[in-house]
């Protein structure tokens, strides 16, 4: 079971918390627990490094941060006490979660899980701070921001646990972001492959690297609210599984979208080969990751134009190397910023022809023009200008018939 | 060098700190830091543990609240960094610092400088997070409030460092309170025995643990302040040494007051063979320390009044555990909340006479009762009316000539 910063926000919230844990405990089961720190308090501590220095040691930072989870970890375990369950917190370096020497984003190696085998049996509930590990030179690690989730999977795989219940501000997964959509249905069931395009696309519920974590261990996962489900009730999350699992497959699951990509597009690059090639690289280089990309058929077998999206984020630095590169010769290096990225997800799209056919069809209806196309075995992606995003999302769910009055929850 | 809470308050103290760090590297000084949580930040922790249970598991405390200097040194490493110099933070359990088990009042057992022995020759500047240890069951321990001072004190011991300087909210330990007395003035040195005694009877500006610590370890703490002096200057402190190496042995040094203490006074006690050892027994049987003990003749032979002092925060706990014992048979118990104990200390006395008549003498003077004595080797302590403990203290400074004008510092 794992509660997010807004789920241990204060005392009041960490004991409801611990009345869900109880609930699972007297269900007869085992239970570990992996917590975040109290909502803002993290950004608190990054703060202060960032006043001491804007470019400072990862170790220390790493030091400092991880220090919300273990405060919450002791509350969370005095709270199971008070509850009458056997209970003790544990920190990274205590299990240990050992983990590599990438400070401020480290992967887990591994988890030693011996002790908590030989007490999680006996009725004592493990509570774990997430986000943190510890280096075989005995330094603190974190995981990188929302690493909480991953520490939970983690935990959950080394200690084969049935399943990971992830507790968060949201009740579940949903077709669509229910805040442009109200008809959007909350998904009971969605594949492991689904969730990382879900996810990657723009709903963020789950940290995308516990997801792929999750799917390479086999973990399923549950995404629940903490808030909305009063305390005993079965009101179920999303259950996240393996394709496997998954008897009948939806050909579109969800309509995902995401306005934290730009555009550039390269006018007049010449058309030899190599040159896809170079421009990469340079990005590269740059540490600029490039998502989808469109190479324009020469008109004159001279010179084509290139597009592709990178982070907003990432646009200045993008901009920058490419204007760096003396072997790109263009006519023009054009930006945009007022795109976004609509997907339509689902891994029974992989049988099914014509998914592409519909989404093109009703952003046509609409008059939203594409200017950029990528697709994969489960979702068709198009970048839209953003100014339509809201639209292209509210006609794609109904085309695809995921609005609530058309379809019976599972 | 030690930098308490409001040394530590926000970053921008801890820049200053940093500061003064610097100073010492540059003089060619190999140096050891050890902070306390920024002022405010255990007291939230501690409430929060306070807010989940009144009554909590001690080993989880000591995790939440130890969390505080975790961040403290982590910051403090990264301020020296950005000064140039090499630094790291070090929490309880990484240099090891070894404690027992009691848990909220941990004791030091040891700590292993193989660590820091390597790297401090090399111009590393070890941060080393107070208050707080690791069992050898790998729990954090805390050393109890004010730890940090003896954490400092303990790693001075270790590193066989050459001093101790303890940077705090007050520049120096004065001859007596300066809000009572504008004239008192700041000792540049004093004994071990003195300061325990200005300790233990009101002057806390340092825990009395770590003093008793230093004694024992033979390690000079000097007492400074982290705001007064300007980085770079050398106004010095006062420094805190063994008894023997005091040239000149001031007969009287300073003048200690504490109203932290409560009088009972048992009228008509049998006066009988063991009737004081069941007195104090019963009271340490509910953990009451007593302090002053006078026994007034007995008139007639056959009763007797026995009047003690206990902290005033036990005063309803010795009261009622003196109720509830049978085979006290008095006539009275009384209780007064209203007195303070007003001691003169000095190293010097041991070789000189006349002290305590000083004492009586000036309180006399000023028409001051006085209502039990108690004595040590460096001190004179009376118990007085709480109304005329400033008229007293001043009384007292001037007649052993403390004043500033009647002295020049040494």
């Amino acid at each position: 079971m794992k509660f997010g910063g807004t789920s241990v926000a204060d005392v009041k919230r960490i004991e409801k918390a611990a009345d869900k844990v109880r609930e699972e405990v007297s269900r007869g089961h085992e239970v570990a627990v992996v917590v975040s720190a109290m909502s803002g308090v993290t950004n608190q501590l990054v703060d202060y490094c960032r006043q001491v220095s804007p470019i400072h040691d990862a170790r220390e930072y790493d030091a400092i941060v991880s220090s919300g989870e273990q405060v919450t970890a002791g509350l969370m375990a005095m709270a199971l006490q008070k509850r009458g369950i056997s209970a003790r917190s544990w920190q990274g370096w205590q299990i240990p979660v050992m983990c590599n020497t990438m400070h401020g984003s480290a992967r887990i190696e591994s988890i030693d899980t011996d002790e908590l085998n030989i007490r999680l049996p006996k009725g004592e509930v493990a509570v774990m701070a997430g986000f943190q590990g510890v280096t075989e030179g005995r330094r603190i690690t974190t995981l990188g921001r929302g690493g909480s989730d991953t520490s939970a999977v983690a935990l959950a795989a080394a200690l084969g646990a049935d399943r990971c219940d992830i507790y968060t501000d949201v009740d579940g997964i949903y077709t669509t972001d229910p805040r442009i959509v109200p008809e959007a249905r909350k998904l009971h069931l969605i594949a492991f492959e689904e969730m990382l395009e879900m996810a990657s696309v723009g709903a963020k519920v789950l940290q995308t690297r516990s997801v792929e974590m999750a799917m390479k261990m086999n973990v399923p996962v549950q995404v629940l609210s903490s808030f909305e489900a009063p305390v005993g009730s079965d009101l179920p999350g999303t259950l996240v599984v393996p394709e496997g699992q998954i008897m009948e497959r939806e050909v579109v699951n969800g309509i995902a979208y995401s306005k934290d990509e730009a555009k550039i597009t390269l006018v007049d690059v010449p058309d030899v080969p190599g040159i896809a090639a170079k421009i990469f690289e340079t990005l590269a280089q740059a540490n600029v990751n490039v998502d989808m990309i469109v190479q324009s058929s020469s008109q004159d077998g001279k010179t084509t134009d290139m597009t592709f999206t990178v982070p907003k984020a990432d646009l200045p630095r993008a901009m920058d190397q490419l204007g760096k590169e003396p072997d790109l010769k263009t006519t023009q290096t054009l930006a945009d910023q007022n795109v976004s990225k609509v997907s339509v997800v689902g891994i029974g799209m992989k049988s099914h022809a014509g998914v592409a056919q519909t989404m093109f069809r009703a952003l046509a209806d609409k008059g939203i023009n594409i200017q950029v196309i990528s697709t994969s075995e489960i979702k068709v992606s198009v970048l839209i200008s953003a100014d339509y995003t809201e639209l292209a999302v509210r006609a794609l769910h109904a085309a695809y018939g995921l609005d609530k009055k058309n379809k019976n929850p599972l």
